[in-house]
């Protein structure tokens, strides 16, 4: 790379572990010269220009800011080559998800990561996640990807399955974009995003859909009192393929209950990997007879962030339902 | 094994896909010959008594059936020399979990398997299983155990982590138990849960137990309405080690309110894998001073069963906080 012009890289920072500083309760966000330490080193590689957007660890982070770092994405494209986001870890699955839905088609490289241990850490993985992201947005290959562990996955398919470990997040369901080896980092084209249209911006996201894991004889009232609260979709963390007990004899409303009042119901599997399928047990069908919405391979992450950005959109049932029959962005296995 | 007195082992049924038989509306659970066939091979090493409790697909296997079960185990002692249970797959795990706690210090090999595939198809796994199942009840170690695709782990660690690949559970945050080889079944002693007094069988478990997986964002009143609806236990799934967004603003009680109305709240990681620890971030040494009891690295099905039983026994918070500082068949480290 010397002697080319160096790519211009706008990393966006959001707070999290990686920007993380001791104070006397314990981690918490506060940006730190390590940072600055760091950036200067990848200077050596990158033209970078930083935006300290916000400073909150990613268990606060919500839907507004969703939507704040989304825009400041999407206003960034054309002043330069890629965007690195960095982010907590705690909840960057579902901000990359949502990125994903909220930004169609971006045309460049957005990239989020993030670190298991402050980059204040002497044995923190806060550097080498950084630069395995500055190189993924230095790819050229547009779309929303979560950059980790020297690996790169599609940001709708990323999952935190570690609370701990380095290898915190895995692609779920899906190949991984690319991987960092010693060849450098090698992508695997076939998995990129494929652009179908102009990049557009739409941030609209609902806040009211709840996710539900099950549990054995869950009280299927539990489904009255959603639609009371006003929650106009749920995901449903069903077991294995996509059981459910709430076809046994109930007094109230229920699940079906919830759909004919106009909810959307998506059910998705408790298992962390394979996809839900309801056309094989006798249970399953009976639930797609009732109306709701088979969310295949996706993960919960994905399911809820879509469902919500489908009803911010004002979509009708019948469209949320076609929605989901398609891949926008690599998120579903058709 | 051959000239030595046969092991007497009890097969308890419970339906579920290894007893399931392709229906007009898809697969359901019914007794086949094919597992009369099955067991017919398996009377060449063991003795084997079969107790038919029910048939259902494990997806409807509420608290009811759990008790049922567990019933059913603790009176086949003395009866047999191990218990195999066949189970549907998607709930094996929870009822595992609850088996374990219900049956406080079983002094036999009680073990839960199940199939992917039914019995009846020629790729199945349902024999494989059933004769890992069924070495480990021979075994003459006790305990709750779940075998599945050649493996053997506690049944208050396993969880279901494939909807549909063989290798369905994983013993999460745990050594496996055992695991079968080509020189047989391997046991590994220090592994094994050790008995601390005599067999109990104490049912009594809680059903106002809800298991809520967080969102970001997700609307802090949902506290209000789960103990208005009468729960009385809350696992929460929070992010990563156990971060919440719930200290923010808010006018109504939320999560504080609902410990002070005498709800018993345990916080666990929504990651699979590793333990959720509170002391680490700022936010979670506020959840810690709240009255939230931590979790530590127990599944959400032990968490939860757990929980459930607890209150079922009349447990004070109090007790209930104690309890969760013990590991009683090695579902949490300490």
């Amino acid at each position: 790379m010397g002697n080319t012009e160096k790519k211009h890289i706008l990393l966006i920072t959001t707070g999290g572990t990686i920007a993380s500083v001791l104070g006397g309760e314990g981690l918490e966000p506060r940006r730190s010269d390590v940072m600055e330490r760091e950036l200067n080193q990848l200077r050596t590689y990158y033209r970078i220009t930083v935006q300290d957007l916000m400073c909150l660890d990613s268990s606060n982070i919500r839907p507004e800011e969703w939507v704040i770092i989304a825009r400041a994405i999407f206003e960034a494209r054309g002043t330069c080559d890629g965007i690195v986001v960095s982010h907590g870890t705690d909840t960057m699955a579902y901000t990359a998800s949502m990125a994903t839905f909220m930004l169609e088609n971006i045309d460049l490289p957005v990239v989020f990561t993030g670190s298991q241990l402050p980059l204040a850490d002497f044995l923190s993985d806060g550097p080498g996640n950084l630069r395995t992201a500055f190189a993924m947005a230095a790819s050229g290959a547009p779309g929303v990807f979560l950059a980790f562990d020297r690996k790169i996955m599609l940001g709708c398919r990323a999952v935190k399955v570690r609370a701990a470990g380095f290898s915190a997040f895995e692609s779920i369901n899906s190949r991984y974009v690319g991987n960092v080896t010693a060849t450098g980092l090698a992508l695997d084209r076939d998995a990129l995003p494929k652009l179908t249209g102009p990049a557009r911006f739409r941030p609209q996201a609902s806040r009211q859909v709840f996710l539900l894991k099950l549990t054995p004889g869950l009280d299927p009232s539990i489904f009255d009192t959603l639609v009371d609260q006003g929650y106009r979709g749920i995901v449903i963390e069903a077991f294995g393929l996509g059981g459910m007990h709430f076809l046994q004899q109930y007094p109230g409303r229920g699940l079906a209950g919830a759909i004919e009042r106009g909810v959307s119901v998506v059910v998705c599997s408790q298992c962390l990997y394979d996809s839900s399928n309801l056309n094989v047990y006798q249970v399953g069908k009976k639930l797609l007879d009732m109306g709701v919405i088979q969310g295949g391979d996706m993960t919960s992450e994905a399911a809820l962030t879509k469902l919500m950005w489908a009803i911010g959109q004002g979509m009708s049932g019948e469209q949320i339902r076609a929605l989901f029959r398609r891949s926008l962005a690599g998120e579903i296995t058709l």
